[in-house]
């Protein structure tokens, strides 16, 4: 088999694969998830996955039913049906079925969906050249409204976003604070590099505490690199001298056109740098995981 | 029959009725819906749902390929099943099933859902001795992050809202913006007397045009009470003479307790009077739909 979901723990083809339409992820988007790949058969941090999962849950006043061994079981067991060495993974879980109505009184227990198919990267093209940008005036969802930190089913501020960037031609579309600072993307953080420092936006900012933008900031300091956690408005990323989006799936992409400024992307040292420290780190992560994970 | 669900024109039994797991409103919340009643076989005010229906796809982008007609003649099939005379209903329209991502071009058609239940009013006596509500610190998602007019599946900003409110023994919780001015409740509107004048926030604000809350307007200009369009916070809200919510399915209730002030809704004079020209309101509306509604 290629492509496998798993609904409860219940495995079923993508065709069969469907939920009550009275299921609340589908009613009011209340619903958590995280998505992954693997490396030659190995999850790459599955771990710091699953625990922002249970995060995202905490945040939303979900109760999560299944220790996260228990997740990790119903994930290993789909695993085992699938010959395929890169996988796509996306986890969602729903707070459940019931009465039709805004209270989460109103159902009991969560539904728990696993989806795995063959991962499909992006072209190996972008990684050399850079892809197109847009930064829109959309601001992101703030943390006082609905804190981006939980990765829920309200994916709609970011669809509305990409559709204005697709418009421009986007690869990617990038949401502003009131302050006119960048945020973070529909499903990316971005850096900029800037007379040698590496620059992101910082956490307390209306965004995902996204795990590679963390292992990118972590390389970079192994690297020597200076970084520097401050936000940024679109005219100092227009004005850099690097530029790149950071995301589990598509890993480091260098950017080279920004709102009608373009740049440069085989020129960008420090983000190849970074892309070659980013590699080797998938290598060694995924060999210790080889050694521990129940999955060999 | 009791209750039935209509998926893409197919009825089913609400046990039954399922979708895919790849259908963007699980995925996502990427769709819209609307919900209305109705009394005595008459859905109140149908075409407003309907045309707010097309006005939310329209600002989200959605292309709806029924017309209204079409849409009321699935709505009309469903009815004839069932044999209920005050009907609780919902429609909600995904923008798809498709491969996974947020890009709108993966999927090519619209996933249309309509659920039909008895309506279960609330307590009568809330009616008469009012209810408790909670004005909580979150703000309502900005009309710049993700317009409020989007009636969507993106509802989690309302859930957590509510789950606030529900702490705190309320019935309704309403979320503020960043001037701390009250917005919108989970799924009303909220409205105050004070010295003889009614007043509610201004459709600028982040909100919904509700529908009950733009007859409430016009049935108090008709009987001669000043309306007042302008956003109020939780203090001069607590020093109002008469507070009521509306919504379409609960129509006009009284407000009795508001984050520990309380207020005798038995002496809400204004507010009776308006309940009583909106129960007349919408014995006018179903005498005039009867005789020009497909379904009689």
């Amino acid at each position: 088999m290629k492509e496998l979901v798993s609904i409860n723990g219940i495995i079923s083809s993508p065709e069969d694969a469907k939920i009550s339409v009275f299921d609340r992820g589908f009613l009011f988007g209340d619903a958590i998830y995280e998505v992954t790949r693997s490396y030659n058969r190995i999850f790459f941090k599955i771990e710091d996955h699953i625990e922002r999962l249970y995060n995202s849950a905490n945040l939303m006043r979900m109760k999560l039913p299944m220790s996260q061994e228990q997740l990790i079981e119903h994930i290993y067991k789909l695993y085992k049906g699938l010959d395929v060495d890169d996988l796509y993974m996306r986890i969602q879980i729903s707070r459940g079925t019931g009465a039709i109505g805004l209270s989460p009184r109103l159902v009991s227990s969560v539904n728990e969906v696993i989806y795995m198919y063959p991962f499909t990267p992006i072209s190996s093209e972008l990684y050399k050249e850079g892809v197109t940008i847009f930064v829109t005036d959309r601001t992101r969802n703030t943390k006082r409204s609905l804190d981006p930190n939980i990765k829920s089913g309200n994916y709609l501020n970011n669809i509305l976003a990409l559709i204005e960037g697709e418009e421009h031609g986007a690869f990617e579309t990038f949401m502003v604070n009131v302050n006119g600072h960048i945020t973070e993307g529909t499903t990316s953080n971005l850096f900029l590099v800037k007379d040698g420092v590496l620059r992101t936006a910082p956490e307390s900012y209306d965004l995902l505490r996204g795990i590679t933008r963390k292992i990118v900031l972590s390389l970079a300091q192994n690297l020597g690199i200076s970084t520097d956690e401050t936000g940024f408005s679109l005219k100092e990323l227009q004005e850099a001298d690097e530029i790149f989006l950071t995301s589990s799936t598509r890993e480091i992409v260098p950017v080279s056109h920004v709102n009608g400024i373009s740049k440069e992307a085989s020129n960008f040292i420090l983000t190849q740098k970074l892309m070659g420290a980013y590699k080797e780190h998938i290598g060694e992560y995924c060999d210790q995981a080889r050694s521990r994970h129940p999955w060999k």
